[in-house]
């Protein structure tokens, strides 16, 4: 029996990826070879004979790109797209902007991996003199003011990712469509963490690639099955 | 009492506006000038203080590829896009791909001057075996067959533009959203008609020039007021 195959694909390196910079919120473009990682993601996407109906992406830049150059090189580009910050990254609170290096000087090691890929907890609150708060973004004029985060856990992230893919994602699953999701690292760890049931310490060693299509496999009943990455 | 704008325009020049062909839904990228165009009207919307919150486009490539750069240019490519094959510019017929200097030469002025700018005329029909009729086109395999144009009059692109209009943009604007479409020169005129409530003998002496934004103006009821390039 057919399986049913959606692409997962966090976005191309950033410009603060490469300076290893706590990026979150913060909207930053693609480095050069970030263009590059999404160009060689299509020509495989190409190879692997994907059309797709349907693509979701996130609210940033780094993530709108990657998927522009992706329908751009498979040809693609009519396709609808839908944006929404609830496939953003993590808000990282007030770590966003400071070099990783740095912050692992200051806090340790132990700290910051806690930060960076623990389930639970939570980096600190981004201040409302923060110029990297939310409510400074036009982006976000129309959220209230408590659905603005200021730091998120990947808790709180896979709280508003789940709900998009149950009520948004889903529905096109069942109706068969073909479905591109370009997102961020820990929207997608969020996502990989609901559909394989992954519990709370073992996500901790879960890592996405910038760049990299991943194959989400479903039944026929959509049920998810495996990933891999293509 | 403060004007609600919106803008409009057409994509920027493409490989067959270049080469005077007919191009009608013909799916053909912009020129090199093309480009240009596009980033001297991201500039000028930039220069005019407009910002969006929702833009619609059709689903061929010479009008998405203006609006990606409009977007871009203005830093505003996280809003909401809506793409539909209801305003892609009107299908020409057996008239697409065929240079427009020839066919005058062939039929005569009059006609081709009918067949390009009156309301009710309509170029002969695409026939099956032609490779340029939509039922071979990946991105009209959803619709019926009825549904699939072999060819139009500016009144039948005004029929398909017309309720897009009243049932998709029209209620964004009675919302006060600020809009931007980015469509065709005749799925433009189609609305410039039908907003002006210019005559069907008068329709035939507007022609709408490439990647020029065009403001048009309406009374806070929604009453369409006037129109003029930015």
């Amino acid at each position: 029996m057919k399986k049913k195959k959606i692409i997962l694909m966090r976005h191309g390196e950033s410009k603060w990826n490469k300076l290893n910079k706590f990026t979150g919120w913060q909207d930053i473009g693609l480095t050069k070879n970030g263009k590059k990682e999404a160009k060689l993601a299509a020509k495989l996407i190409k190879k692997n004979n994907f059309i797709f109906d349907i693509a979701y992406t996130s609210i940033l830049k780094r993530a709108i790109y990657t998927l522009w150059i992706i329908l751009k090189k498979t040809n693609q580009i009519w396709i609808p797209v839908y944006k929404s910050w609830k496939l953003n990254e993590r808000n990282y609170g007030a770590l966003e902007g400071l070099n990783k290096e740095k912050i692992k000087k200051k806090y340790g090691d132990e700290q910051v991996q806690l930060w960076r890929r623990s389930f639970t907890v939570c980096p600190p609150n981004l201040n409302i003199s923060n110029k990297y708060h939310p409510i400074y973004d036009i982006k976000y004029k129309k959220l209230k003011k408590h659905e603005l985060p200021t730091s998120e856990s990947l808790e709180m992230t896979f709280n508003r990712v789940i709900p998009f893919w149950e009520f948004k994602i889903l529905p096109q699953l069942e109706k068969n469509k073909n479905i591109l999701i370009v997102a961020h690292g820990n929207s997608l760890r969020a996502l990989i963490k609901y559909l394989g049931n992954i519990s709370d310490s073992d996500i901790i060693d879960l890592d996405i690639s910038t760049g990299k299509p991943l194959v989400y496999e479903f039944s026929n009943t959509n049920k998810p099955l495996k990933y891999y990455y293509l």
